[in-house]
């Protein structure tokens, strides 16, 4: 995307481009079938568990004045809308932490102002959401988000990091609430005894920790070794929304013994109940909150349309990563003036605004991706059987395999890049011509190797399911029967599951490791930087990083300044361009902290995705995927410049055995510096930045005890 | 060991061989010095723990006449007459949970006797071990031990596993009664209001999953990635004790807001409150008890025989399996007259007799072997220094470290086995001439390798053990500290990790196994068998021995009947001698669960602990002896073939690349079996079994989704 400030050029250009592809947006969708189903459900379940949760925690920090209700509502209207008229389909919207936040520290100012008070709390964020539309308008007219090759990984694993602790702080502020009197109840209830109180701390404490424990596990189940791979394959999809129902039933089992109140539950009230939607006429209000506090309004708003912008931008750009080969347009200025015309909708309704969320966004993609790969799979088993069975040779099935591949292929008016067939045969499938072994041949396996990487671009999904957290109101009597230490060990797990593939998080392990396993890092994801930059550069860099980390996690502690957090995190933005600079390496911080502005220029994936599928061996294509979301931008540079370079068939092997130490029978930490030395003609064509890789060798994997 | 069946010739060999390194037992023990210490509290703990359940359990069963002071004081005083003056002194001995259930069954008979009676019971056990000791001084006498090479892996892995479900029982049992009213209290108190039970409970069910989450976490802090080798070792070593020490500190944290009672702790009398003691006195009463009962005595007298009978050899022949390469001799008749005689002991005190115990007899081995490992490269490291500063060639290092080898290695006047001297050096270092480069040269990952398992025999840490768990009795009120709740736990804790190693739970686990993982199986442990037999034979062979287990559960849960268990144990000796050779191939049988006098003759073991630890590239030596405990008899059998055949350094190779099928890039199920076909010739110098190899392989690692 080039940088181009001329005012509305960017969403003339995102609209142009996305009205191309807007009927096979819905067609796509349609011709699917019901197999659609699977990601929507994930999806909504990933979406409305943590609406919810959220929700709860308004209604406790807000006095009950938004509760889960509202956050429904907002994100369903605002998914919808946005599936329908938004650019990026792949977009998932709802109610996210900062928002909480923010509401959480107006609420605090307005109730404390006697012309303002609780009363008028909702008129006035009417307010504030007015002039955050306006800013966004503003930024999307004037193309700010031509920047966002400048938010590098520093800024958005931050982001990521503080997003994480916060998630862990309301989980564990959760259960100690549990052992304690709510504010608003009566302490003479029988279930607020000392005896009772603590019993529901304790039982608080079996259920989040299982819920917890048995989320994190049953994500891991594709790779377990019992039961078919199709019921792994559903226990990972839908593992941790069965924990949540399996848990809220173990919840019931003391049920005779105990008093009503004991787990405590949800506690929103039903929609329909009287006062609960008090909200939805807040407009009438709006012009009875005082002039100065709707002029005031303006600075919450500010760091609500920074927040929005920076968070709906960098959501959008990890569910369209490279390496999920999208062939249909982004639509980053287009879809920013639709979240400033959101934004105005939710205001005037009293209810909190949505916006792009992280992590959904990225998994809604992934999903759509093992979708299109078991739809394409299907089709090409089916060619390659009948293949077979006529006795074709390899060549043949190879052929016919391609062809009905290329079939599959929906023609599109526009496209970003182009379709890239199956990938090549790997070399040691010698036997062109022989007959195929039936026996001998796996062919599901071999065809999730030549498939590559692709996603079903469509806007059903995300209708069908903004429109299911919208049915979530209506059911709200069954959601008021999850006990809250549950959604307390949701929290949790959320915080847990955006850690893997977070380089940040993996470099603050990095540093705890000890010197004699830093190999293993290698073993798990790419991490160039592990070889080329000095350790001493990476601790100063990852200390200076955890730092600013807490500075910003410290303000969300301070009652009114708090607001400012947003404003910190944009900040890193410049910080990076012209501050990191001047006290590392242009290399090394290329390594630690790519940006995409002085990346190479982008190369097709293939090669990495082999590369990979082949070092996690015997995976299936749900593990692959698994292990693809976890990585981000600028990680895959270093296989790309392998095809850049003319580097023989030789180093690429041992490349491969590098990646995955395990290859060899037993690695030597002097082996593994040997065979680094044999990589290093490949790094030195990469660019200026040689020296420095060749310089950094010995001080990262030397040996040590 | 020879099969001979003349009176009192094994005791005489036995006393003969061990007399001559007796005083070599104690020099040795002396001479590692402090270093002693670790074994010495590692196998403390391990041995004390459990017996303080076991205790805590009988004190429920039998209405507190045998509380934990009996039980700590029969595996204290045993334990310091068998390491004095036993013939093995690497056997550990304790009351296991098999003697527990022994009790509990007499106890109920006779507290429903008139003429017996609770008060009698102490006596009326007297007599049982005075004809317990009777029949174990006719089997040491004539012999019996002599067939121990007869008991195969299916009697001793059933009996594990039978342990292992009595363990989990005992585990679930309580923690379901923390939900009620002990039955010997006073309901009414408040610690006991229904409200107060709950929270009991629950508070119960956090502590000891807790303490079974943390223990199993800790047991594998070697292979963590992060801390300095040293701390993980010391975790992995001391951490299931720490556990216990760190949720008994956490059941004290809300000890401001609950009763006294919450949550409940050990119940046991402190050794010098009144009436604790009673059961010293016990020889008193013995001739009070009816002369029918005196007589009736010998048949539960039998039951104990058998079981002690195999239990004690059984723990003793896995404290001295040929992994272990010990160099002093064995001692299975003197051992088990010496046992006849404590039990005499022991039965004439009133408390419940102590015997060889499973699986902190191995445990012990491994803790000593890792003790020897540590002490000889300490040694070996220092004179490689030396050389190599001196520029030696790497020739010369290894011949002076050679040297330094045989000089560690105290002569002995019998030894068994010759000592092995180090292993060759891998072929893969050919500059043997060049100067060692001491940077490129990891001297103590090298010397891991050279190093053979060798163990520090000596009765010193058995001796201190013994005493320690002695020392217990006196620090009964600090033992009544630690929660009931924690013990759960740690039954629960001992019973999972009896199960990896045990072949039998791993056929289990095999069948349940996705067809498509089966070779995962391959990955961590040496099973011959899932590629030589067929599934369906294993499936066959693995319900049968299910079943079978099933049935001597069933059997512990009948009112009186139940005291037989031991004898379905001991029956399946002869069942798996003359009846299952007709239902299964002699082939299968043999690989399924060798018996010692099938096999072929004990060779080195070198060549197969070399492969195991390239296999496990980087493992540490302690990690390579975690996972060396968990084989059991038999499973090398394959590799010694290896030397056997004269087979090419290929196929060898291709054995390693099919023991861990990550070495190759991408192993498909074909390719699986091709390589078995290549391995074919050596399976098939084997012996008399190898066209059942070859036709069983299609059926085993097929291909499958």
């Amino acid at each position: 995307m080039e940088e181009s400030f001329v005012p509305f050029r960017g969403i003339k250009n995102d609209v142009e481009k996305r009205l191309k592809c807007y009927k096979q947006d819905w067609t796509g969708g349609f011709r699917a079938g019901f197999s659609i189903l699977a990601p929507t459900t994930y999806i909504f379940f990933a979406s409305a568990i943590p609406v919810i949760s959220f929700g709860e925690q308004l209604d406790r920090e807000t006095d009950g004045t938004l509760t889960a209700v509202q956050t429904l509502a907002s994100t369903a209207l605002c998914g919808i809308i946005h599936s329908i008229i938004g650019g990026q389909p792949l977009l998932i919207l709802g109610v996210a932490e900062p928002t909480v936040i923010m509401y959480t520290f107006m609420f605090n100012f307005a109730k404390n102002r006697s012309d303002l008070g609780s009363k008028l709390f909702l008129a006035w964020t009417g307010w504030v959401c007015m002039w955050t539309a306006l800013l966004l308008f503003l930024l999307a007219i004037l193309g700010a988000c031509s920047i966002i090759n400048r938010f590098t990984r520093i800024a958005g694993e931050l982001f990521g990091l503080l997003i994480a602790m916060l998630f862990m702080q309301e989980a564990i502020k959760g259960i100690v609430d549990e052992f304690r009197v709510p504010e608003r109840e009566n302490p003479k209830l029988i279930e607020y005894q000392p005896s009772w109180r603590f019993a529901n701390g304790m039982f608080a404490l079996v259920l989040s920790f299982g819920l917890l424990h048995t989320a994190l596990r049953s994500r891991k189940a594709r790779s377990w070794r019992y039961g078919s791979g199709c019921l792994r394959g559903f226990i990972a999809d839908y593992g941790v929304p069965m924990m949540v129902l399996v848990w809220t039933a173990v919840s019931y089992i003391p049920a005779r013994s105990v008093p009503k109140g004991i787990p405590r539950r949800l506690f929103s009230p039903n929609p329909w109940s009287p006062g609960a939607y008090e909200n939805w006429t807040v407009i009438k209000d709006m012009l009875n909150v005082p002039l100065l506090y709707i002029i005031g309004a303006f600075i919450p708003a500010t760091m609500i349309a920074v927040l929005y912008y920076f968070d709906h931008s960098v959501a959008s750009q990890l569910a369209q990563q490279k390496e999920f080969n999208l062939r249909k347009p982004s639509s980053f200025h287009y879809d920013l003036l639709l979240l400033g015309l959101m934004v105005i909708i939710c205001g005037l309704l009293g209810i909190p605004p949505a916006n792009g969320v992280i992590p959904q966004s990225p998994m809604h993609t992934k999903s759509l991706a093992t979708l299109k790969h078991q739809l394409l799979r299907n089709r090409l088993v089916e060619t390659a059987h009948k293949c077979i069975s006529n006795n074709a040779s390899l060549g043949q099935v190879y052929g016919s395999m391609q062809e009905a591949y290329q079939q599959m292929q929906s023609p599109l008016i526009y496209q970003e890049s182009s379709a890239q067939g199956l990938k090549e045969l790997k070399e040691s499938r010698i036997q062109m011509d022989a007959p195929v072994d039936e026996n001998a041949f796996d062919i599901e396996k071999e065809i999730d190797d030549l498939l590559p990487v692709e996603v079903k671009e469509q806007r059903l999904s995300n209708l069908l399911q903004s429109t299911m957290v919208g049915g979530c109101v209506a059911a709200m009597p069954l959601l008021k029967r999850i006990p809250t230490s549950v959604l307390w060990g949701y929290f949790a797990f959320m915080a847990i599951e955006s850690l893997p593939g977070n380089q940040f998080w993996e470099r603050i392990l990095l540093i705890f490791t000890a010197p004699s396993r830093r190999y293993k890092v290698l073993e798990n994801y790419h991490a160039t930087f592990v070889e080329t930059v000095p350790f001493k550069t990476i601790l100063v860099f990852t200390i200076f990083q955890t730092a600013y980390l807490l500075v910003c996690f410290g303000i969300t502690w301070v009652p009114i300044a708090g607001v400012l957090f947003p404003v910190m995190i944009m900040l890193l933005v410049p910080v990076r361009q012209y501050v990191l600079p001047r006290f590392f390496k242009g290399a090394h911080l290329q390594d630690l902290d790519a940006a995409e502005y002085e990346e190479a220029p982008a190369l097709s994936f293939n090669l990495a995705s082999v590369n990979m599928s082949r070092s996690s061996s015997f995976a299936s294509d749900g593990e692959i995927l698994d292990g693809m979301v976890t990585r981000s931008r600028g990680e895959i540079r270093r296989m790309c410049s392998l095809k850049h370079t003319s580097c023989s068939e030789t180093s690429s092997k041992e490349l491969k055995s590098l990646q995955s130490p395990r290859v060899s029978e037993k690695v030597y930490s002097p082996r593994v510096s040997e065979l680094k030395g044999e990589l290093s003609p490949r790094q030195r064509a990469r660019g200026p930045f040689s020296p420095s890789a060749g310089e950094s060798k010995p001080s990262n994997l030397g040996k040590s005890g």
